[in-house]
């Protein structure tokens, strides 16, 4: 294994330097800010995560949609709850070319109101239900907060937000619960760990019922949410007199869920899995799986022979339908591409030289935990396959491990405090189901509630800390991004 | 073939049909002008689409970025003759939360400045040249001109736009040479016939040194452009004085190119390959490639053999690898199906009833031709394969001859102008090859002209019908979009 000390020790610089370092992400230098650009190396990442994601919604009937970007300001206000919890970091056009436009138009912070609206023309009848629509688009949110990198931004240019529409409560809640093994099935893939919470009434989605969210730890003991579930209820529906009919020829209003996911799935991606190299990319996502690194020794006949060689390797590789790379650069030192690669999180290197060449074999480098074997070139194919279930397996299993060390269950509030301002992740204590309680304690831990366990996990015995009623569940506390 | 009278004499509005008809784009009932939804049909040919750019492009060595929406009004001003060109189009962005902001920000109309401005931090060397980068994302221009769906929008949700760096002008020319043979490449697959031309020096992109375009015919004879290729020169790069190392040690502005193909590629394919029953799907982008319909007939014996020999022959396509749909609504009759899935242009029809199920065969329809074979199950898979390509070269054959057919070659002004101002298409007439003469002809023909042949046709022996100069070559009129 690579040591990880700079990785936990100094995550946020850590993090700054990868993106840099992997040109994955360039931010900080573009004009404005809180919007960064995608680099090609970072754009595969992205374009591979976004496939996952489109294919997991797919599979589950979800069809993709596109909405304009602008939503008037009349439509956006239509829900009132909703409004006022974007209203103070909404970017508004007001003006094309010359002229003041008649209405104020904002740039979507995300897109229930104008869905409904449509929506609204679009289903009439119970016989269209459920309707699973979702788009993958840039939102924008005015954040006075400080910004980061892919984490907390001013455009959001990865947000993947579902919309379903049902004829009953009943059917809302079965969504609500395919939305999650959906979003685990993603997460799984990615060898990303979280941990599923309701959401406190408070923070809840503004406009919805409820809201269930995926939180995961970074390396700096913080909480960062990356995905939430939303049952909206009849909230929109009604606002929007959205009627439809249904089997029994009444009419009422149609339930909704939405969901949605967004850029920070990436920059978890690349965070969690990473150590004090760079990342190390998940090999179904790695946008180059195999790099090739020839080594030049001995004499002009060696430098021909290691050069055939890797063309030969190069060929099986490719017709095992791997992405390989072979970097070939004369003016730069084998270290240096090591270092390169690393960096970026390749997950196999194979270094071919004179030995190589004549044993018709190839050294074979493991980016994660970096050892090294000699392996036939009539085995490769199978090795590589082999060895990349090996990485994906290693890589999920320390995610979860790491996280799994940073959840403290206590029923001592002392023993939570400490926990969360030594940054060491979150604390699970016993709550009596009070809101004031769930309050007052994010006052005494100084931290923020990610709200209850999901499923609903039980802590009879325990007391709350509080008002020493006995508790009726577990509630998490943790400094948050 | 399927009568096209009504697809010709009353294209516009078979067009807003076809789009309602078959799902494919809602406009008109968004609550801003000229900004419209992807529905569900429609967004999966746009995403076939969108993915043979992207395989153009990525085989060509172009690589994806993603760049911010907004550009900062200093940004965008860096260029005069560019923001010249864009200053009556720009939304712009006057305020975050209730704040007004420091700086306007416009929502990119293109992305020159922008991608110059980062350009300028990651290329240092000829060595790392020629680079070329491209996005696709929306861009946004408040038109005042009429907006139409797809064609002229005030949102276009679908703007590939590639920016390359090179070392010398005659790379530069290179790649806009490699730009236009990509773009020939992306139109022959989808079967769209187009006319290259030079764009008239008063109608090149702002900040260009010239312009290259693809231009089609569309139904009502008024041309429609489809993609441009420009050669920037040097413009951009010496106002953001952005200078490289050359392979001889000496620092200078390198050279550039951009080109872009919008919405309009899939306005033109559901356009050009229409007729009177809806649009015509090209096999390789519909996004249902097969439809079964069952023919309920005979008793419960032969409805249950029906079904059984659905399942079969869906089984047999589904293992070819094609996109199939059962289209088994029991409330809907056969004949409301066949026209359903004919407005939507689904390539192949097959229908099943007793007697397909006795025989073990399924009667084919092909949408473009409406002829009808019987065809054993076991032959499917070739035959269907067989078939798909003989509608792609059918329907490509018939574009092409369409076009070709509104394309007039003459010396005569007079009937140049008949031609023009009857909408039969495009005239050309010889040029002396100066400017004032190719303005006064656009006055003479009240159209507007495309610019010269590229490739440059030759005019020997003809002479310019304002000046009476021998002429150097053919210049092109038009109505257009």
């Amino acid at each position: 294994m690579v040591s990880r000390e700079r990785w936990e020790s100094n995550y946020p610089r850590w993090f700054d330097w990868v993106l840099e370092e992997a040109e994955i992400y360039d931010y900080g230098r573009y004009p404005v800010k809180g919007m960064g650009v995608w680099m090609p190396y970072g754009f595969q990442i992205r374009r591979r995560v976004v496939e996952l994601i489109r294919d997991a919604l797919d599979r589950r009937g979800h069809e993709e949609v596109l909405f304009p970007l602008l939503i008037p300001e009349t439509l956006l206000r239509v829900e009132k709850e909703h409004i006022k919890g974007f209203e103070d970091e909404v970017y508004w056009v007001t003006h094309g070319g010359l002229e003041p436009l008649d209405i104020k138009l904002a740039l979507r912070p995300t897109s229930e109101t104008s869905i409904t609206f449509m929506e609204n023309y679009w289903i009439k009848s119970y016989r269209q239900l459920p309707k699973k629509y979702y788009q993958i688009v840039s939102i924008f949110r005015y954040e006075t907060k400080a910004t980061r990198p892919m984490i907390r931004l001013r455009e959001v240019t990865t947000f993947k937000e579902a919309h379903t529409v049902h004829d009953s409560f009943e059917d809302s809640e079965r969504q609500v619960l395919e939305a999650i093994e959906a979003y685990k099935e993603i997460y799984d893939s990615l060898g990303i760990p979280y941990l599923i919470s309701k959401r406190p009434e408070w923070d809840k989605f503004p406009g919805a019922l409820y809201t269930i969210a995926f939180d995961t730890i970074m390396p700096d003991g913080r909480v960062l949410q990356i995905g939430t579930v939303h049952n909206l209820g009849q909230n929109f529906t009604k606002v929007f007199d959205f009627k439809i009919q249904l089997s029994d020829e009444s009419h009422d209003y149609p339930w909704q869920t939405s969901y949605g996911i967004s850029d920070r799935i990436v920059a978890t991606l690349i965070s969690v899995h990473g150590d004090d190299r760079g990342t190390v990319m998940i090999p179904s996502i790695a946008p180059i799986q195999v790099v090739i690194v020839p080594i030049p020794a001995g004499g002009d006949e060696d430098r021909v022979a290691v050069t055939r060689h890797v063309a030969r390797v190069l060929k099986v590789l490719e017709e095992a339908g791997l992405r390989v790379r072979v970097d070939d650069r004369e003016e730069v030192r084998p270290g240096a591409k090591f270092y390169y690669w690393e960096a970026r999180g390749v997950p196999v290197r194979l270094e071919i030289g004179p030995r190589e060449a004549r044993e018709d074999t190839v050294t074979l480098v493991r980016r994660d935990t970096l050892e090294k074997s000699i392996v036939p070139v009539e085995e490769l194919p199978s090795t590589i396959k082999r060895v990349f279930e090996e990485i994906y397996e290693n890589l999920k299993e320390r995610a979860w491990n790491y996280m799994r060390s940073r959840i403290k269950r206590t029923e001592n509030l002392g023993e939570a405090k400490e926990w969360v301002s030594q940054r060491r992740g979150v604390a699970e204590v016993p709550w009596c189901g009070n809101d004031e309680c769930a309050a007052r304690m994010e006052d005494e831990l100084e931290a923020k509630s990610l709200g209850t366990p999901w499923p609903r996990e039980d802590a009879t015995g325990s007391r709350c800390p509080i008002c020493g009623r006995d508790a009726v569940t577990w509630i998490r506390y943790a400094k948050t991004y």
